[in-house]
């Protein structure tokens, strides 16, 4: 627990990342390139590259804006996509991906980036970093697209763990309207409960008790509790934090993400319908580039790893430069506002069933 | 038992729906519309038709097509979408709901539609036509978009029940894959598992063990069993048919159409920008047309009751003229094929746990 205490105090205007350059599916020139694209627009970056040296020297040699801002770890070990998580929490030693969050365990970092594999991820997370006291199974939380003005929505658990019980759930309505006030500014953000309807006496058994215990927080806690929102609400405007188990989260979010595909190709077939179509899709290239801009998953990268003693930010296995360089800036931003301690005092506060034996 | 008998023969060329015309959100007049579309398309369909007989007479009046073709049943109550199913079930029996499925109850139609209420639809059908043998759960089975060649894929249970265990997985697999099989035509469909990952490995207890369940099942039963799928192959080309719980499956669609209708939003915004980018989609909107037809829920409105002796068929409430006459087209197509009691023998054979005890 000592090894925590470091990174309470940030540096103002010198922000450290660990980054794990590995284990993405573009290899580690994406993840290099992505950096730099960050460096540019933040001068206040630093990072901890974490992977083989001579390799990562060499990707970093190239990039200007990235010299003296670079510490390179060497790890010669990568966590494949297709390790199990117990393998890697017992042989993984030599790896990037646990080289980067043992910069976050002690102290030289607040904020671990990682394209790698999620299973991995969460489990080397867990065992290295430790639980927030007062949680017990921390959450992966992402932003969604949505109507509300903010452009997006908290979504957590999303696939951190398939299960969780109405205390869980608790926790994660406080960590995720912590995330949504300092990750996209609401001062006092809506948080709905997931499920088959918006009846209070629908679904199943946990959610009606963790209905009452969200309630009862909502004063104490500083947000709204909009009771159960249902699938369509997800990325709709009646909530801004949307808590629900990992399994159901997950399986909602890819659900979204390849309907939302599925609209984006039958959009191009009706433009290469007839020559009309076509003609018409060169005028209407630059309002499909402006849609594509708004819904791109690119621009809002980073699934946040909360209720450990640091953050870990994961970005897509298959994200390019633009989407590495939107999971650094999330990462920068958790880091520049100390959100890991911030967290930590929201959950502890209000932690009901749980003394701080962690 | 012995009611049902009846509906084991229908008459060629002659198809008898029970058609509720009440408890839709745009009520019965947009109903008798629908009606009065597919009667137009289809010459052998004919309607049993539950209401306030003097109000449906009224506009059964003044649809040329339906004279001949429509028999009222008095029915002077109406579910509306507030009303608790147990309530229904007490009290219910003077309401349109209860008399149209009492029609298929007493074997004068094979299938009901219905606009109303799903939760009391589902509890009344439960009551009165009773499960089929082998069944312990019902599920509702929808029609989803998918990159597919046929269009659409099978996804089940979407909300008759929030809970599904192992068992009731492979019944669920079952009836999916005998719906694919009648109602879109496909004679061997690939049948996925919904899971948060696509290794054996993954997801929760009761998700394995359907696994190996569905896995015994598939050449006996003639489908092909793809293993575990994740959200993002609802709308996917891996499989034909998605087995789920009902409490996944109705969050999971739900996400989608948000989805959609977001992305729907986003591209009108965009479309509306500029002055060149609304001169571009006054030429793009035959492609837009083109587009919004393919993706249209209303052409694929209807999920349907399996498990029971008899099939329901339950329209969107908000559904049009357009919906409800897409309802009627699915309901008249497994009524021809004698859907129920091909579903009934699937089921019947491959029961593994239970005797024909009902």
């Amino acid at each position: 627990m000592t090894a925590q205490t470091d990174h309470t105090t940030g540096t103002p205007g010198r922000t450290i990342l660990s980054v794990d350059a590995m284990g993405g599916d573009q290899g580690p020139a994406v993840v290099v390139a992505g950096c730099d694209l960050s460096a540019r627009k933040n001068p206040d970056i630093r990072f901890i590259l974490h992977g083989p040296k001579a390799e990562l020297e060499a990707l970093v040699a190239r990039r200007k804006t990235l010299q003296g801002r670079c510490e390179i770890r060497d790890a010669t070990g990568v966590v494949t996509m297709d390790d199990k998580p117990s393998h890697v929490v017992r042989n993984g030693k030599d790896t990037s991906m646990w080289s980067a969050i043992e910069s976050v365990r002690n102290g030289e970092a607040t904020v671990a980036v990682s394209c790698g594999n999620t299973g991995a991820l969460m489990a080397l997370s867990m065992i290295r970093l430790r639980k927030l006291p007062g949680v017990n199974r921390p959450a992966i939380a992402v932003l969604y697209p949505s109507i509300n003005p903010q452009g997006f929505n908290v979504m957590l658990d999303v696939g951190a763990d398939v299960r969780a019980d109405a205390d869980d759930l608790v926790r994660f309505a406080l960590m995720g309207m912590s995330y949504a006030r300092n990750a996209i500014d609401l001062p006092r953000p809506r948080v709905g409960l997931l499920n088959v309807g918006t009846e209070e006496h629908k679904g199943r058994t946990e959610l009606k008790e963790a209905y009452d215990l969200i309630r009862d927080q909502q004063d104490a806690a500083g947000f709204e509790f909009v009771g159960f929102v249902e699938g369509g609400d997800i990325s709709g405007d009646r909530a801004d934090v949307i808590v629900t188990d990992g399994f159901t989260g997950n399986v909602a979010i890819k659900t979204g993400e390849g309907t939302a595909s599925l609209v984006g190709t039958r959009l191009r077939e009706a433009f290469r319908f007839s020559p009309l179509s076509r003609l018409a899709s060169v005028l209407a290239y630059p309002s499909l580039r402006r849609l594509s801009k708004r819904v791109d998953p690119r621009r809002v990268n980073g699934g946040v790893f909360l209720g450990l003693n640091g953050t870990v930010v994961k970005s897509h296995g298959s994200a390019d430069a633009t989407g590495v360089s939107a999971a650094i800036k999330l990462a920068a931003r958790l880091s520049e506002i100390q959100f890991t301690d911030k967290l930590a005092a929201r959950v502890a506060a209000v932690a009901p069933t749980e003394g701080p034996t962690e």
